[in-house]
Parts: C-alpha cells; sequence; structure tokens
C-alpha cells in the first residue's frame, strides 16, 4: 500500500498549544515537527507540500494549485478556519489562532502594543494600547485570556519605565452565558472565577456588533482596543464544497457511521471537517474526535482491501481539560470533575504526553519548568523591524527632554 | 546619568550565529533576547522601540520616522546593511543574512527549494532546485555554505523519496584568491580543504556578474540555481551620512582616536559604523571590536562628564575564529594557528561564552549535544502556507499515477 499525504504546510502542528506561541512561552518548532520528518521511516509514504483545492470524484483525483494526485482512496482531514460570522471585514483587525502565522502575528500585535503604550502619553490613547479583547470563550479564548493576564501581571512588571503593565486590561467576551460552554455548567463557574483571580474581565451574554480599528463594539458598549483577537467562530474547510454531497450549516460533510462519503466510499471524511452524529448528539470537534477517526479510517481502509466489511465509528470521550493561567485550570474526565492546581497537572501531562517526539516533550517540559520557576517568557520576539508605532506623530516626543550636561 | 537606547527592533541579537537560525539549528530565541529584558535592572535605562532616521547635530536630537530624541551625548552605533555593490537588483533573487527576519526567510528558501525538487521530474529544472550558490567567503558564507552541506549530506539524507538531498551541489563564491582572505594564508588553505571535504565546490578569483530568478553567472560561467544567498558586500547604515562628516569609500564615519567625531565631542561612533586607523591599518568590523569600543565610548562619557581628559581607543586584538560544519574550523589566536576540531572548540567555547543570558547559552549548549550526536535540525519549520512550488504546472503530476485498487 503506498500513501501520499499532501499539505500546504511543511509541519504537523500540535494545535492545542498555539497559544503558548502566540504568547511566547514556546517557540515554534516546540510544538511543530516537519512532516517528512515524523514519516521518514516509513518508506512506502510519500509526502508533497501542495495546496489542495478541489476533488475529482468521478476522475478520483485532487487537484492541487500546482499539478494533481490520481488516488485509491482518499483521506480528507483539512479542519476548519475561523469564520467571522458574514463579517470578514473583522479579520483584519481580529486575528484568529489556527496556524504558527497566526501565533506569531499575535505575538507580534502583543509585544508590539506594550512598547507603543510605553512611548504615548497618559490618557485613552495610552489605554487602548493597554487594552486586549479575546472574542469567544471556547478553550482557545480561555487559555489566551489566561496567559495574557500573567505577561501583564509578572512577565512584563519590570521591563518599563512609563506604564505599567498590570494596570492592561484583558477583556474576555463570550456570547453564551458562560465561560467554555461545552463544559459542565459547575467547571465554567470555577473557570470564570480563576479568570477573574488573574485580573481578566468576564463578560458573557455579550455580543460583538462590531470591530473595527478603534476597538471592538459589544452591545450597546464600545470597547476601545488596540488589540482584539478572535477566538470565537469557525467554518470548514472550503475543500468540503468540492465533494458535491450535502453539507451542515457550519459547512461540515455529513458522512456515514464507517466515516465514507454517502454513496462514495472511496472517499473517507474525518477531523473537525466531519459531522457526524452519536447518540442523538454531535461528535465534538478537536484533536481526540479526530485522532480516533484516523484511526478508525485507516482499518476501514485495509478492511476494505481485504474484501471485509466496513466498521461504524464509536467516539470514546476520555474527558475536556482547559487550563487557565499559572497551576490553574478545569478538568472534566468521565464525569470526574476537577478544578485548581490538579486540573492543570493533568492538563499538563496529557499535552506533554501527546507533543510529538521525544525532544519536544522533553524541551517544552523544561522550559514550563523554568517559566514557571521564573515568570519569564522566552520568546518573546519580534522578528521584523518596527518603523512606526504611533498615528500621530506630534504625541511622541520620548525620553527626557533635551537638557543641558 | 540618564541613558536612552532605540532600536527599530525589540531585541539584541547575537549576529555571529544568526547562520545556524537560517540553516534550522536553532531558535530565534537562543540567540536572540528582548533589549527590555537584558536592561530591566537598570533604572537609569529607558529603551526606545523606534527607527532613527536623521541626526540634527546643532539642535541635538535624534530625528525617528515617529518622533524625536534629543541628546546630550549621542552614541552612533547602527552598523552595517547588505551592499550589492550598485545592483540592488540583485538584492530581491539573493537576501543577505543581517536580522531574524532574514534568517527566517533564508531557512524558508532553504527547505522550500528541497520540497520543489521532490516535485519535480528529473533533469534541469529539479538540478537549478537542488543547487545552493553562497556568494561571498568570508566569515558568514563559509559557516553558511558547511552548514547547508552538512544539511543535504545528512540531515535530510532519508526524507525524501524521489530525489537524493546528498546530490544537491553547494557552491561557494569568492572575488578573492582564497576564502576566509581576511586570515592568514595557510588558515585559508585548511578552511578550503575542510569545506570541499565536506562536499562544497569552492570557486575563488570568481567574480560574479549577473544575479537574476535562473542563477547566477560567474565570468563567463552561467550557474542556473534557484537559492543564492548573499554574503559578500557590506555598506555603512544610512544614518552616517545625516551626521554631516566625512565618510570613507563603505560609507562609514571617520572618527577621532576617542572616538568622537571630527569637531563635535557630543557625538560618538562605534562599531562597524566607525572607520578607523591604527598601526596604519584599519581596525576591523565585528564584534569583538565594537564591544571594546562600546566599552571605550561609555569611559569617554564619564571622563567628559567628570570634566577630564578623554582617552583615546586601542583595539585588542583576541583572535579570529570561524567554523565548518561539524568539528572542524580555523582559528588564529594571537598568532596561534589551529585547525580542525580544536579550533572549532574554541570556537564553541567562546560563542557560548558571549551568548547573552543563562537560559540562552544552555539550551544552545544542550542543542548542539543534540544535534552533533543526531544531525537532527529542530526548526525546519516554513510557518508560511505554501501554495505554488512550481513555475509550469505541466510538470507536475506527483505520487504514483491512478490505478485500480
Amino acid at each position: 500500500m503506498d500513501v501520499t499525504i499532501v499539505d500546504r504546510r511543511n509541519h504537523h502542528l500540535f494545535q492545542p498549544l498555539l497559544y503558548q506561541v502566540a504568547t511566547a512561552s514556546l517557540n515554534p518548532s516546540e510544538i511543530a515537527a516537519p512532516i517528512r520528518r515524523i514519516l521518514r521511516r516509513q518508506r512506502n509514504v510519500e509526502v508533497v507540500l501542495g495546496n489542495a483545492v478541489r476533488v475529482d470524484r468521478a476522475a478520483r483525483k485532487v487537484l492541487l494549485m500546482d499539478g494533481e494526485l490520481g488516488y485509491d482512496y482518499l483521506v480528507l482531514a483539512t479542519g476548519v478556519t475561523h469564520s467571522y460570522f458574514g463579517h470578514e471585514e473583522w479579520a483584519e483587525h481580529a486575528p484568529g489562532l489556527k496556524t504558527l502565522s497566526d501565533a506569531l502575528e499575535m505575538r507580534r500585535k502583543i509585544f508590539v502594543a506594550f512598547e507603543a503604550a510605553e512611548r504615548e502619553p497618559p490618557g485613552e490613547g495610552r489605554d487602548a494600547w493597554m487594552t486586549f479583547v479575546i472574542v469567544g470563550a471556547g478553550p482557545t479564548g480561555v487559555e489566551l485570556a489566561g496567559a495574557l493576564a500573567e505577561i501583564t501581571r509578572h512577565t512584563l512588571r519590570s521591563d518599563f519605565r512609563h506604564i505599567d503593565p498590570r494596570s492592561a486590561r484583558v477583556i474576555l467576551v463570550e456570547g453564551a452565558a458562560r465561560v467554555l460552554p461545552a463544559m459542565k455548567e459547575r467547571l465554567s463557574g470555577k473557570a470564570q472565577h480563576q479568570l477573574q483571580r488573574l485580573g481578566v474581565q468576564v463578560r458573557t451574554n455579550a455580543q460583538v456588533t462590531c470591530i473595527d480599528e478603534a476597538g471592538v463594539s459589544v452591545g450597546d458598549e464600545h470597547i476601545r482596543a488596540r488589540s482584539v483577537f478572535w477566538a470565537a467562530g469557525v467554518s470548514a474547510s472550503p475543500l468540503g464544497r468540492t465533494l458535491g454531497v450535502p453539507l451542515d450549516r457550519a459547512g461540515r460533510v455529513q458522512v456515514n457511521r464507517d466515516l465514507t462519503l454517502p454513496g462514495d466510499d472511496r472517499v473517507y471524511v474525518i477531523g473537525d471537517l466531519a459531522s457526524l452524529q452519536q447518540d442523538g448528539r454531535p461528535v465534538p470537534g478537536g484533536a481526540p474526535a479526530a485522532m480516533q477517526q484516523g484511526r478508525h479510517a485507516a482499518g476501514n481502509i485495509e478492511r476494505a482491501l481485504l474484501g471485509e466489511e466496513l466498521k461504524p465509528f464509536r467516539y470514546f470521550d476520555k474527558g475536556t481539560l482547559a487550563t487557565i493561567g499559572r497551576a490553574s485550570g478545569v478538568a472534566d474526565i468521565r464525569g470526574l470533575q476537577l478544578s485548581g492546581g490538579l486540573a492543570w497537572f493533568c492538563w499538563l501531562l496529557v499535552h506533554i504526553w501527546f507533543l510529538i517526539g521525544f525532544r519536544n516533550r522533553f524541551v517544552v517540559m523544561l522550559e514550563w519548568a523554568r517559566a514557571y520557576l521564573t515568570y519569564e517568557k522566552q520568546a518573546r520576539l519580534i522578528a521584523e523591524e518596527v518603523n512606526v508605532l504611533l498615528a500621530d506623530p506630534d504625541d511622541s516626543v520620548v525620553g527626557r527632554p533635551e537638557s543641558a550636561a
């Protein structure tokens, strides 16, 4: 059996830790590994760096931007991307967090904001640089808010001369009635409490009505903020639309119980791109379900090649976890509800375990141990040069005024 | 005494190891540290992220792109940038290596080239992707060529299915008669021998006459190459031109023996931007001289404030070092000439020693130990997505052709 894997990036990314790259705790290479390296010993696997744009099921081909690939069996796992609920103009002002580039851009925005605040005179302009709004209080939004609050309270504490980073505001906006709406109500309450203890302002039942350069409108209120981050909606990869099969409301592909496409057992769809019901409820998105589906699809293809009957997929829920800053978090592990230090420790073990490759696990553990002891963020770098921070150069006489020696 | 430090980047960069970021051995944060963090305990130091565009000596002001700063004493250390000997159109095809962004772009080019070669059919097109030309055989060019040869011979050896990375050509082009022209002739010979043993093709007395998308012309020969890197000329930072004083041919500022500007003892120029003769020879560029000058300028400013006489600067030559791949290199330490493993070990000690901050030293040492044992490059990541690798999509049917199951 020959396997070809196509990706438009050269690395496999451990997405659950992406927010730690965005908040400068980890380096990109600590949560990502070249796909070729992961699969180098698998001599029957070929890795192609390419961007798949269309599936031609009649011809059994995947069309790339610059080529095409024939298939006997196709497994589609192109996932989801950000969705701004029809307000694509918000994207420019409120970047999301799906890729390494996203994370590095978010990091740049965060640290440039403090640099700009340091150079602004006190007042509304400075306050806008010191205000960070995160839209969406799912796991990514919660973890990002916690990490940002820590940066302002600890990491940057003694680095500036004109601003006090501790006075920065971190505002977490959620449309639903509580943070982490997918978790049990009690854990949502615990998470919100832990966020507030870190200094995060939590606004639930809050609908974002506008995002522009000046900030965010939440209902009737306008929050002046230079840094707005998007952790709210997702929509399915556009590749699903080229299959010519029914999609659900979010653009996901409705698959059979055996993960094949209705009417085409040569095509499997797995991960966040697949829509599947189990016991009357949707199988959740995220890495655990995707990993189980990957293994299951491989098994079914093997069965098909051997002429055996395909087996239906069954999702096994191992639990959900979220971390909130330093030594706190919430966890729901098969009904066992944890919060605080114990939940955080579970989170730590699970994430270290699933990181690919021994080297990354070891380095990330070292980094976290160091960060825990020192509050330092190693990766506070802006690679690009910064030319203009301030919109209005008249405000910008910095440093002490000229004086005689 | 209040000190303001202005930089257009937020980090101090340990430039001698930049080629290791370009060749994916190190992460950016391992050779760079936020300026604020380095100086956080110095309460009388203020850090400004800004781009200085002009010095107004009459008004004693430095003009930034978005503001201005008054000074009593000014120390200019803006260094040098790439120079393409009047062929600025080459810059686009032959990027240089001065900043973290440069290094990440070079890394992207290197690893994308192998991906593209893997997808090209055998022939001239593939060979052009597998050919790497480095222009300039000073320390940066030599170290880059050595590291590139190692990547092709070892790191990527088993990662591809259609190409053999070991067949990649690494060509080092130098206009002078020998590599490392600033070192003693015997050591140049040793260095060239070590490069050739690694598989690098060395061309000395070779003048580059053209660089474009298709490759490099060296004299009458045209080398088809998709990846050309510039390690040849430098010219002084344009800020020197705004001082209104005589510059040397490379645009450097001719300073007094005490490092002040002729006719203005409020302005010091140090590092690669300064031009200074000592015993009839120019003080060399690079970190060792710059560090000595920084310390000296600070001392002279203190003397001026105390009403004492300024002291002339004297450069103390501690030696020169270059590394060439794994466990080899050349060193000239006050007349003592070393090559091979011992020179490499000296290089290792010196570079670890001068890295800023305990954490970086420790992590870099770990990385190097691991890399030495495994030949692995941890940071082989291209953050951006890659859409089109191949110029001509007709060549690009990849993977096995469609066949019946």
